[in-house]
């Protein structure tokens, strides 16, 4: 059963592979999976029918037959589950993993994403200056345990697994912001993830639906 | 094999119930198991024998013969994975109680801290009115989505879950400030799981260990 996902019909970002589809495209290129993406425009994202599939508006969602799911963390820890490659066989090294998927999006994500928001909406705001102090603050201390957990090791528990995925696809989101090149071994982490070939593919592959988006294909 | 959690010392909620232990307090009353907790300064958060169990230096943590976790989602999953009542047996309904879980972690819960977190720390600033008012309009919107979803329902999908589980917890985080309040199925909905005897029994043991704490016991 090939799966679909929905995406963004013309990513916000340009193309730069930080919508939460990326992180779907990436674990099933990992896995060896092939996928039909449906693209959404904004104003479908708000109707009943994606509603019905995403209470909340979002993309990406995943449908298999009868199966519909959304939230990109639980779709990849349903593709990781089902099939070999993102979560180590041993029991306890798999529950670690998952931890790491839980501690990227519960624990490092949300300073991430509200600095974003910040520097997107609160730019032109007296305040800004101060705020993003404040945020820059919480974010570093983040990467600082991050870091500091990692230490020398390729990947944060054994091999690279879906908890690596989300925390790689969360860091992303800090850009051009030289906040994780501020430590060597984290930004050494990120280059050695994207540069598996499952992540190109998933790169390339949104990159080529922005632009067919943009062109209004 | 008796789990140890840790928790806060002296909860900063005042034992409200807040804290992240209280969701894994209440995922082992739902499952009927044992359990012991460490209370950890906030000075000892911050030291190397807890950040070796939790890198980002916070509670709860999950001890149980070699078997260490951190991340509150994670070790509610984990749980449910090993003990009955958390998850329902059907593969695919398993699954949409997952993806409520990562809902509830990764989409609801962030907008309630930031807002949580500007009512703490922005009070005094001459921007609070202006963010509170968009902070506000993020969570609201969150919770309308929700409340449509749910609808008349007594639980998100089903039967209660870890879905419920953590949907629930991250909604009191909202406390006294009338937003759930002002949709009806909603606050039913937090009423009916405060009211299970999991919960009244997490809630307790978590009060009275706050209240060790502050008396200096």
């Amino acid at each position: 059963m090939r799966p679909t996902l929905t995406a963004f019909e013309c990513s916000p970002d340009r193309g730069q592979g930080l919508a939460r589809d990326m992180r779907v495209r990436w674990a099933l290129e990992e896995l060896g999976q092939p996928y039909d993406v449906r693209p959404v425009s904004f104003a479908a994202m708000k109707q009943p029918p994606h509603l019905a599939r995403s209470p909340f508006g979002q993309i990406p969602t995943y449908e298999a037959g009868d199966q519909v799911l959304f939230e990109s963390g639980a779709i990849v820890l349903h593709l990781a589950e089902r099939y070999p490659g993102l979560l180590p066989a041993d029991a306890d090294a798999r529950m670690r993993a998952i931890t790491w998927m839980f501690a990227a999006l519960n624990t490092v994500e949300p300073p991430i994403v509200e600095r974003s928001m910040a520097v997107l909406f609160e730019r032109d705001q007296p305040w800004y200056a101060q705020r993003l102090e404040a945020l820059d603050a919480r974010v570093q201390q983040r990467l600082a345990q991050l870091a500091a957990r990692l230490g020398d090791d390729p990947w944060l528990d054994g091999g690279f697994s879906a908890g690596d995925l989300l925390m790689v696809s969360v860091l992303l989101r800090l850009g051009s912001s030289g906040m994780v090149d501020a430590h060597p071994t984290l930004a050494a982490y990120v280059a050695r993830a994207t540069a598996r070939p499952g992540y190109q593919r998933a790169f390339a592959a949104q990159l080529a639906a922005y632009e067919r988006g943009r062109d209004g294909a």
